[in-house]
């Protein structure tokens, strides 16, 4: 099971009492996590992410799972469980929906109300099903279970999926900081009376497989914030994730002992945050929380700014502060800028120069590579192993990570005792049925990277990408030849353009009689097709390139053809 | 002094007496290192490197400083001191050395083996000057004496330059490892004696200023190479930079001990340990070198491949061996894969992507983040402070850094004692004045990011890179409409193609009536001038493709003029 296959077929029907479970996102890169399990023609998915594009995917807006192999069976779908509120675990959810939108979600009341919010802009009313840590609920031949753990979002659940084919534990996201803010814990007692019971196939979080230890406990941000905080003479901005309503109220209690109020900036900051606060999940004190208006009215030593923008997404509230252009806040000199978040990987770019733009302003960047203002919301392998040492599954299949996450995480599963041929280690699309106790890849379904951009989904695959990819590295060179539609003579061109090549003037002066030359060649020899006429100026003009520059971009030659000849016949 | 300006002209004339410090690359980012010192009509140039292009800057191959001040005044150019054989300080000599092939190179013997080995490519042979720590030599009005300096790469040094407007102390990259493996540690006694004198102007390294305390000592690595070694089964790939000697004396050493033998994979590694070999700096106990061939039929666990790619280049010998298209190594389950290095930022997708496909082989890939596999070659501010306070300089401009950097350097200076307006924060091409021992920017000559693409310097800039951008991100729209020269009438088209923009075959067929529709509306106008006809396309197909995708491709509109009417006179 320690190698990847590249030779798997169609699966076979499910065999009765079997469980079939197949990843249709969530492996081999970190996001759009989507697991379907199907037992008895019925079927549950767990999560329904989006993943964020890297420098790979160039202009693409967000990426989603396959989900194909579901169209014809969207009437089987008896839920949608959702883990928690990330991004990548319910931000597919639209996409889902628009197929058949009375399919029912399942999950806590922040999860849900978090999602309410995403569906309310495309305006679709989602049938819903809050649930919390302890409760069960049947969901056709799922008798399903919810569990607390601890995460970088309140509220977040395991699940653990019964039917006659066995016990499932999904964890979902989780990390085991044994003190948390608001004192929920991974619920590692009841993963413990599972274990006892025998969970027959375990899907655990790997993002943090590699790392060793333990996590560091999000209170310990609280006396860094307070340094900070303590040591700032002038006004102080803090970017989170939106979602990261513990890091937040770190940054109230703060404020708050320092002497600052605190301003929402950012629309899903102001949004999240006022979901949290109703939910009772996010305790403001009397008078801390403050308007942009009033934010601009008190002194400088008397506000803290809480904004979104700490992946350096230039359109954010952080983003725009760092170029000069947010329309009520200009960070200058005597500034203090404290981004407590993560570094997406992927990121990196963005993030760094938006802190060297905040920089050059004057103000003070704190960062995570400075100051310990960050602690990340997985279980790194200290962690997993207790999560492994009490579930003492059966089979094992690792999730949410790229393959060096999974494969770390395979290994501390070997290490754990899990026997090396139960553990599972496969890729989106793979179909793994569970039949009497033992979890085998059984084949594969299509599971492709389904790419939205702008309003369309699916109209940009690979091969746009390529695209893409050759003119955004070499821009293109486009060569224009009319000919006439009868005799093939060139009757207007060649004229050669370029974007993204040069600014060279003149630099296609030498190219243009060789295209002439080529065409002349071309027809003392009699060819007038314009297709190879096509061909022949696109050989032309990319040696000339190649040549001349070393360079590769896009060519794209046009040979037109119009009727020049009068006495030929009209064919309009 | 603590923030940046936007608002320099031209510098004033030199005035005599004072030293003139002109930094043209090596502020605001990592790389292109260089400065200009100016007495008394002459220059010396303190390193002559290259920036490698981040994402922003697609297709590009490299970042050159901008020599533009200094082509009229190449005659003028005593020498070039070169602190140490990093590409970032070297790599853009050829290029300079290209408009005008004799001005001597000062450096240390592998430095200056590094550079010829470069030139020696482009039929290069330079005038050099070897220079040794301790050493003095008067370069025109330049009075310089070298120090040792403790760095990634054997035999860096700091430059100390004494004119009659006082003296400069210039780190180069260094850190302060107290137990190096060559025992030649920065000569921070140096520093105080040169302190004591009276340093007017420290130019020191920033990139690690952000980072609190010390490094950890390049020794401090092999117990961890050696762990990995023992607990290796098949073979070993170990990937660093190419310059790294001690990195790679310390594989040797362990692989010595571990009863495995080394074969260099990758041209740069394989020059690079031949030349420090040569000069005694890499020390290879008989036997242990094997060539490939011979590595090739040793067992797996006999064997280490000691290779480059360590910044994930596709086409490096890791790179090849991840993707399963190196000529000798095809990466397997077994296989230990150690990238003893740093992750340069702007790599991360390239390395970890790296990583990915060789943990999907079913190597164990061991990187920074999982063990302590690299230590840094630049000082944190702990030792900053160090060098800071044996130095006591008068004024203080930090160097080699981002924005990010400089900035904490600066905070650092100041913290130390150094007055706040002492402390000179520049940019790149800033001028700054020693005069009567007081350090002023005085104005700013031209400084862009000069780009390599292929063979042409200069001919990329940022019209060009914009352009790629928008055809990176979202490709092409091309209509061509051909139309008679004469009477404007439409003769051929409209036709409308796209590069990376939608595989959907019918996507342009709604635009096309309106193009037409919109040409015979102009038409009936009168209007037949090709320039607004093609204005008029570009805004027809825009507002269609923005309202119909929400995407924002490259619109590039074609109007052609032929001449089909017999009647007309013949222009020819």
């Amino acid at each position: 099971m320690f190698k990847a296959r590249n030779d798997l077929g169609a699966p076979p029907p499910l065999a009765a009492g079997a469980l079939r479970v197949t990843p249709l996102g969530g492996l081999g890169a970190i996001g759009r996590n989507m697991t379907a399990f199907e037992f008895d023609g019925r079927i549950l998915i767990v999560d329904c992410g989006v993943l964020f594009p890297d420098m790979d995917q160039p202009g693409v807006d967000l990426i989603l799972p396959d989900f194909t192999s579901l169209l014809d069976r969207l009437d089987d779908i008896e839920a949608i469980v959702l883990t928690h509120g990330h991004e990548d675990h319910i931000g597919a959810v639209p996409y889902l929906l628009a197929h058949k939108t009375d399919i029912p979600l399942v999950g806590s009341q922040f999860t849900l109300a978090l999602i309410e919010a995403k569906l309310r802009e495309r305006k679709i009313k989602p049938y819903t099903l809050p649930v919390a840590e302890g409760q069960r609920e049947q969901l056709g031949p799922f008798a399903c279970e919810f569990l607390a753990v601890n995460h970088s979002i309140p509220d977040a659940m395991a699940v653990a999926i019964r039917t006659d084919a066995g016990l499932v534990l999904h964890t979902g996201d989780f990390k085991m900081d044994q003190l948390p803010l608001d004192g929920r814990v991974t619920d590692l007692a009841g993963f413990a009376r599972l274990g006892a019971e025998g969970v027959d196939l375990f899907l655990s979080d790997s993002t943090n497989a590699e790392i060793p230890g333990f996590v560091t406990s999000e209170r310990e941000i609280r006396p860094v914030l307070d340094e900070i905080f303590r040591n700032a003479e002038g006004r102080i901005i803090v970017a989170s994730f939106a979602s990261h309503v513990h890091r937040v109220q770190q940054v109230f209690d703060s404020a708050a002992e320092h002497g600052r109020k605190v301003a929402f900036i950012g629309r899903s900051m102001v949004r999240n945050m006022g979901i949290a606060r109703d939910l009772g999940l996010l305790q403001i004190p009397v008078g801390s929380l403050v308007s942009m208006d009033e934010a601009a009215r008190l002194p400088d030593d008397e506000i803290v700014y809480m904004s979104t923008g700490s992946q350096g997404e230039p359109m954010s509230a952080l983003g725009r502060m760092a170029s000069g252009d947010h329309r009520h806040v200009t960070v200058e000199s005597g500034d203090t800028v404290v981004l407590a978040s993560s570094l997406v990987p992927g990121n990196e770019t963005a993030v760094y120069g938006v802190i060297n733009r905040l920089s050059r302003s004057g103000a003070t960047v704190i960062h995570k590579d400075v100051a310990k203002v960050h602690v990340s919301g997985h279980a790194p392998a200290g962690e997993l192993l207790y999560a492994l040492n009490v579930v003492k599954p059966s089979n094992f299949m690792p999730v949410h990570g790229e393959w060096r996450h999974l494969r770390a995480h395979a290994r501390l599963a070997v290490a754990s005792g899990v026997p090396r041929d139960q553990v599972v280690l496969v890729e989106n699309g793979d179909v793994v049925d569970l039949v009497d106790g033992v979890a085998r890849v059984v084949g594969h379904v299509e599971n492709n990277y389904i790419y939205v951009d702008g309003l369309a989904v699916g109209d940009v695959g690979e091969p746009v990408l390529t695209e893409r990819r050759i003119l955004g590295d070499g821009g293109f060179v486009s060569a224009t030849v009319v000919v006439d539609s009868v005799t093939g003579k060139v009757v207007g061109g060649p004229t050669v353009s370029a974007k993204g090549f040069s600014e060279d003037q003149n630099a296609f002066n030498d190219v243009l009689p060789l295209i002439t030359e080529a065409l002349d060649k071309a027809a003392a020899e009699g060819v007038s097709d314009p297709h190879q006429l096509q061909q022949l100026v696109r050989r032309t003009v990319g040696k000339w390139v190649n040549d001349t520059y070393r360079r590769r971009p896009m060519i794209v030659p046009h040979v037109l053809e119009v009727l020049t000849h009068p006495a030929t016949p009209d064919r309009s």
